[in-house]
């Protein structure tokens, strides 16, 4: 098979509910905005070793790719509407290749031939794809696929729906807000670290690393009710730090109200995990007088916004944490 | 400098023009589209050692990557708007690695440290960017900057704008249409050849190669005339194939009307680039009783549209001609 026949076989039926992909059978898709929305538009790459370890299924990486996109739609309260798909595959994985060079195959049924990696590959990619499709509402609408020397690198861009001015953002937090989090922070760090470690463990935390939950639903929900959102994928202070620096304010965080999943408590390093470990994917916005029984979703309050510029950690005695690494960068 | 000082010293400059980027100061921009017309969106990835040979400075290699998705929205006859670059950097170029693998780093001034690679790397990709977005009118709306184990990957999304019901497609060719391309056809591939065959030349086929000339202004011209359109990036007679498919047609091409520079023409197998090397970034297109003297870029017609599904290739003397790669493919 070529690449043509390949996303025929394998794209094509992604985008069939969603006709502004024009059955991907075009140069580019053709999207209509309806009146009174905006698009809320995000990017983001993955790349084998860096954001994923590279022996999980191709149908976990395909979802980790597609929810690290929906996350930031749910943090800017935008539903999501289609998202286009990038795929840069060693030549390792194509037919034509001989050697079984990248990390993505040592896994494979052995009595998979060579020649056929690519089409395991993207039979697996594809249907991770299909299942989060019916899950978050998403189609494909268009995209390229690449064949690279190096190691498999993924991009997506996801677009999102959202009524005129009403998307979340960073800026608008007010002094006085709380600080909420949703769902457990800290898991996601503590599972790769354990992973690599050669750890057992009941696999909740690698699987929090593996598959993130973006928090649609809480998402919509907010609309109108966060003075300003984010979601976690940096590490909660570094990220914290961006809502201050938008906002012009600054935030008081306090240990002892970091949430916590029973799995990460059990573990030693579970506070600096929650501050700072990556790969959370929860949301982290700021509301005034917030009724959290409202929401749709369980969220913790964590602390306060303040004025000044700098993130501030208390534990529960009152004495102010430093930490040295406030979250992850690239560079 | 760590990622988010890179993004703002070197990308925000190219976003501040375009409110809907928010600067990148936050997750995600927001588009308005203004009533009574389409998005059109498209997304090409390229990598290093496929799609650019990887010695070209930085800034090159933007202006290919941004071009050859200008080549799409120019193809669809939609106005740039603004795009979404994702940018995958070996870790060799980061300011933490400490040797110099990536080829990228080869041609480098011996006077720059190590540690300045990224830096310098960014400093000329950008300011590619910056020459090609007042060439073109586009602006940078968003991204993902991220290090890879692998060898450099970049992948765009671009944004154009149609009236609504205008956009050029690939199917709506015409049994009778005429069939044009723009500009010569097969520059790119002996540029390519020459180059890796140590050939020295003026350097005018491998700047075709290197730097393709998205045609925006014939693409808008096109509007309401063309029957069907697509850009040439695979070979001329692959990708009419794609018109032909989409179109539910045949078609036939004379080898003695195809447009070739004079460059072109003092190497021996400029007719076979012609047919099927990739990346002309030429427009191919189809319409009826064309006056092209009206259009704002030289076009010639090569062929027919006929009945059918295939595409036929006749020489001068009538004879048809067989090839036997008609295009590229990854895989």
């Amino acid at each position: 098979m070529n690449e043509f026949d390949l996303i025929s076989k394998y794209f094509k039926p992604l985008a069939s509910g969603f006709p502004g992909s024009l059955n991907l059978t075009d140069d580019a898709a053709l999207i209509d905005v309806p009146e009174g929305m905006q698009l809320v538009i995000t990017k983001d790459a993955i790349c084998e070793g860096i954001h994923f370890i590279g022996d999980e299924a191709p149908a976990l990486i395909a979802q980790k790719l597609l929810r690290t996109n929906l996350s930031d739609l749910a943090a800017k309260g935008a539903k999501p509407l289609c998202y286009f798909l990038a795929g840069m595959l060693p030549s390792t994985l194509s037919s034509s290749g001989l050697t079984r060079g990248s990390i993505l195959s040592k896994k494979m049924d052995p009595r998979v031939k060579p020649e056929d990696d690519i089409v395991y590959f993207l039979q697996s990619f594809a249907s991770g794809l299909a299942q989060d499709q019916k899950e978050f509402g998403i189609h494909l609408a268009g995209g390229d696929t690449t064949s690279t020397n190096g190691s498999l690198c993924l991009s997506l861009t996801a677009l999102g729906l959202v009524p005129k001015g009403q998307m979340l953002k960073r800026s608008g937090a007010k002094i006085g807000d709380g600080i909420y989090v949703s769902g457990t922070l800290g898991d996601s760090a503590l599972g790769l670290a354990s992973s690599q470690a050669g750890q057992s463990n009941d696999g909740f935390l690698i699987r929090r690393y593996q598959l993130p939950e973006p928090r649609i639903e809480l998402g919509l929900a907010l609309r109108g009710i966060a003075t300003s959102c984010m979601d976690i994928s940096d590490g909660l202070v570094q990220d914290l730090g961006h809502v201050c620096k938008a906002s012009n304010i600054g935030a008081t965080i306090y240990t002892h109200q970091l949430p916590l999943s029973d799995a990460a408590k059990s573990q030693s390093n579970a506070i600096l995990a929650a501050l700072s470990g990556g790969d959370d994917y929860e949301l982290l916005f700021t509301a005034k007088n917030l009724d959290v029984k409202s929401l749709p979703f369980p969220v913790a309050k964590i602390g306060e916004v303040k004025s000044g510029n700098e993130v501030k950690i208390l534990d529960e005695s009152g004495e102010k944490i430093e930490i040295e690494k406030k979250g992850f960068s690239h560079f």
